[in-house]
């Protein structure tokens, strides 16, 4: 007979125990379940962080940039595996959709210095042997006559596409269940082990929970979870990220493609669903761990939005949220096994958590099973910041 | 023994059904019910429509016209009336306080134009026996630091005050409960009567009410009641205003003084509670029932707010809201006795509803003692429109 409290709990110990369901550790837990393993996913509110705050853009392409070659690599491949991602995805979620949309991406110009920047990016998509084209204004406006006169053109970029991200979560939800996932409404207090290797969790309500294997997909939150080794700490920074949703009409859509531009400074992107939601928000880059939604911030969004877009000023204005991107050093994820036995990673996606997700689930799925990470994701593993 | 159904309903009359609980409809039901009157209040959502959305400014004032003296006079009475209100109604909420401030407001011009527009206005209230003056700029941004650099002076009115609309509101429910108000959640389906008098309303539930008086305070609604004898209608439609709250730090404040001024056209004023809240709105002038937010009302408010006050920009947006005021030809409520016996209006308050709260259920008071309309409210009879 086992002695009390933790020595019993610890006895009874899973394959894997996954702390956070934002779609990451959604998407590997359904995986790892699925694949026949013992899984508890801890989070005391699953789905609702940086998942549901975000826009759903999958765009490798736009992002692109030579010094992240790597990155864009990654994205590309994930890219590549979503449509197939989608479909299993709807067929565990009996039959509910996620909204992939490969209507592609206009990047536009409002000015002669953001047409020089996007021929600039032409040039290095080009050189990366991405597809992107330059639309002039008229065929711009042929293509989304609700976009403003005062356009000077855009890249259409085919390749970066969009999921509706909160359909994704309700679907990955629907999934973990159906797979047999034990979910845990509760926050990780702590992991346990001795420095050397993990052994589980100790829950905030009390439980300790034995794991073979520990997964944190804890997003911005994952620097900073107690017992967390120093070696094998993730350097995420909690980036806010402000997000307004509009609500359109299915029938008249102000838009088929996913828009982004600078305006005037401000950055903004505007993503369209097929429901006649819209959503906007903007690459806004500011530090800690505050979800106000800022006034100001919805100000400037709005703003760039309307000069973009100018019927979308009457649109319902549905909701403002703000969330915490896990922000690196140089913008990838932070994948794989650490120097600590019984600990992966599988965090720090920053702002592309919903493009990266099936390559990441991948990724996992191979170390899960005690292989090394596939080619694609092996640029990062945390050892690259040593 | 009473006959079954309508009859046997309609046989317990009560003194007063009051149609509406926005603050007019709360406040008079209160004093009814205190004056020994037996009172049914019906409102499917109490407190939640305009009185909810309100900014809670008390501007008889810098709302004053020439060509709208009667109802100058009536909001001047009103707000001398209102420091008695709010103690009497603080003490039969067991002792909520409800905000008032009495700092006065300070009406901001950006440009020359402005300022002309305010120094006409400022000929206007001395033309009226008003007491305002014109306060340099230097002399506003030591009263108010947080002011923008670019204004150029304000009028300031020492008798334009505030209350918070939602304590009032809150304190109202408590007060009417207290008073012994049978308050019904449900809405009127429509009056009962014979076309020269009303006895009673239906509600949406099926229920019969039978009243001596009813009295319709049932704001933008007030006019498309069904059963209302065509002689009686108010002449009130919907007029939409948007407004903002933001949270402040209330050791911190943004401003002391409400701060009204028109940015490039964008008329905007700024409320501080001092609990804290900030709340921006503007005097909008969209028809319609539509109570959905527009988001080109949200940027322009917030582009005007954050022109005025850049501060702003770093508070919280805590909530985005439209309610719909009780507009009339003339601005000015709807009072007293109808052509149809036992049918009373409190209605069309339109921009002024807390304002003229006080004064209105002073006058409601005398009508349902069986006296006419005092003086001052004398010329707000529906009878003015024929």
């Amino acid at each position: 007979m086992p002695a009390k409290g933790v020595t019993r709990d610890m006895a009874r110990a899973v394959d894997v125990v996954v702390v956070g369901a934002g779609v990451i550790g959604l998407a590997l837990s359904w995986r790892a379940a699925e694949a026949g393993r013992s899984v508890v996913l801890c989070d005391p509110h699953p789905g609702e962080g940086a998942s549901w705050a975000a826009a759903g853009m999958l765009a490798p392409v736009t992002e692109a940039s030579v010094v992240e070659a790597p990155l864009t690599r990654l994205g590309l491949e994930s890219a590549r595996r979503w449509p197939a991602f989608a479909a299993a995805l709807s067929e565990a979620a009996g039959g509910a959709e996620v909204g992939l949309r490969e209507e592609g991406t206009l990047a536009v110009a409002f000015d002669s210095d953001d047409r020089r920047q996007l021929e600039q990016l032409l040039r290095v998509h080009h050189s990366l042997g991405l597809t992107s084209e330059w639309l002039p204004a008229a065929d711009c406006r042929r293509l989304e006559p609700r976009l403003s006169p005062r356009i000077r053109g855009a890249l259409r970029v085919a390749g970066d596409w969009q999921v509706d991200n909160r359909a994704v979560v309700r679907a990955l939800l629907t999934a973990v269940s159906a797979a047999g996932v034990t979910q845990r409404r509760v926050s990780v207090r702590r992991l346990i082990g001795n420095g050397s290797r993990v052994d589980g969790v100790e829950l905030a309500d009390g439980t300790h929970l034995a794991a073979a294997t520990v997964v944190l997909a804890a997003g911005a939150h994952s620097g900073t979870i107690e017992g967390l080794p120093a070696p094998a700490r993730p350097p995420v920074r909690p980036v806010k990220g402000e997000i307004l949703r509009l609500a359109g009409d299915p029938a008249d859509p102000v838009l088929e493609h996913t828009v982004r531009a600078s305006v005037e400074g401000r950055s903004v992107y505007v993503v369209p669903r097929r429901h006649g939601e819209v959503v906007v928000g903007a690459s806004s880059q500011e530090a800690g761990f505050d979800t106000r939604v800022r006034a100001g911030a919805v100000e400037e969004l709005l703003r760039a939005a309307v000069d973009l877009v100018p019927g979308l000023a009457e649109l319902e204005l549905v909701e403002c949220r703000a969330g915490l991107r896990p922000g690196t050093p140089d913008n990838g994820p932070v994948l794989g096994r650490t120097p600590v036995a019984g600990l992966v990673l599988a965090t720090g996606h920053y702002r592309n958590g919903m493009l990266l997700t099936p390559v990441t689930v991948d990724a996992i799925d191979e170390v899960l099973a005690g292989h090394d990470l596939p080619e694609v994701a092996a640029p990062f593993t945390l050892e690259r910041f040593w």
